[in-house]
């Protein structure tokens, strides 16, 4: 086995990691799920998510300083004013990560039935899914055939 | 505000749940990032991390478990037998994930130089990035020009 180039570089700016640094975590992902489906109101995600009430209103505070969902104010007739949230631009960009964690679970562990959700063109009406695909147009089948190459902010490892 | 018509269906069997259910965690998906850049051995991936050993030595397990990583003896000159990490099927699947992960955080977490990795089409050099796409070959911008459906396996709730 050949040593990977990775181990001469550091992972200290790594932009996976500073994805998981405001996402990595379970609650998280599923607050978003329902976000990209319409599901804006605490009382409505909190019976959906099953997070306790605390961390539910953690996530979605911290969601809100990183500034990936926004409170609006509403008020329901006869009651107080409250918040619901929804996604910002920077949230409205995670979409193809909800997609493909939705496309792996469709696959590896599916229902016997079929997914429990299929995505369409809103406009067409066809399926929808995530491609690799290259500048040049070509369709990629996956990892094997990605080179990564260390970028213009890689820092090779002191040692 | 028209009312979400995802609040009719349950959410138990949600795919991007069940992906979470294996990747929930910060961790997890480091560990799986580097498995994806070569680095397979423990010590490499301790290093790497910055993930207490336990904590490390329990989602590597667990990832063998799930049959994301399957684990392949080796054994260096003077030295007892070791295992490394080695990607599974299930696992290379992944791949899209850590991508879109990626293209998150070089957006949204941006080094002022430029992202830290970039990733190329092994047989023609051009950039590679995840893109939106239906099956009758139109590219789509983002989650606005989706329409999610129910599928097979959807479960309308009981109220």
């Amino acid at each position: 086995m050949t040593r990977s180039e990775a181990l001469d570089y550091g992972a200290e700016n790594c932009s996976i990691a500073a994805s998981l640094g405001v996402l990595g975590e379970k609650w998280t992902l599923l607050v978003l799920r329902d976000a990209f489906n319409g599901v804006r109101r605490f009382e409505d995600l909190y019976d959906r998510i099953g997070a306790p009430r605390q961390v539910l209103s953690a996530r979605l505070a911290r969601l809100v300083d990183e500034g990936v969902l926004r409170r609006v104010p509403y008020r329901e007739p006869g009651q107080r004013q409250r918040y619901e949230y929804r996604l910002t631009e920077k949230g409205l960009d995670l979409y193809p990560i909800l997609v493909a964690l939705m496309r792996w679970g469709d696959k590896w562990a599916a229902e016997p039935l079929g997914p429990p959700v299929t995505l369409h063109h809103r406009d067409c009406g066809a399926h929808v899914d995530l491609v690799l695909q290259c500048e040049d147009g070509h369709q990629l089948a996956g990892a094997r055939e990605v080179r990564p190459r260390p970028g213009p902010s890689a820092r090779l490892k002191v040692s």
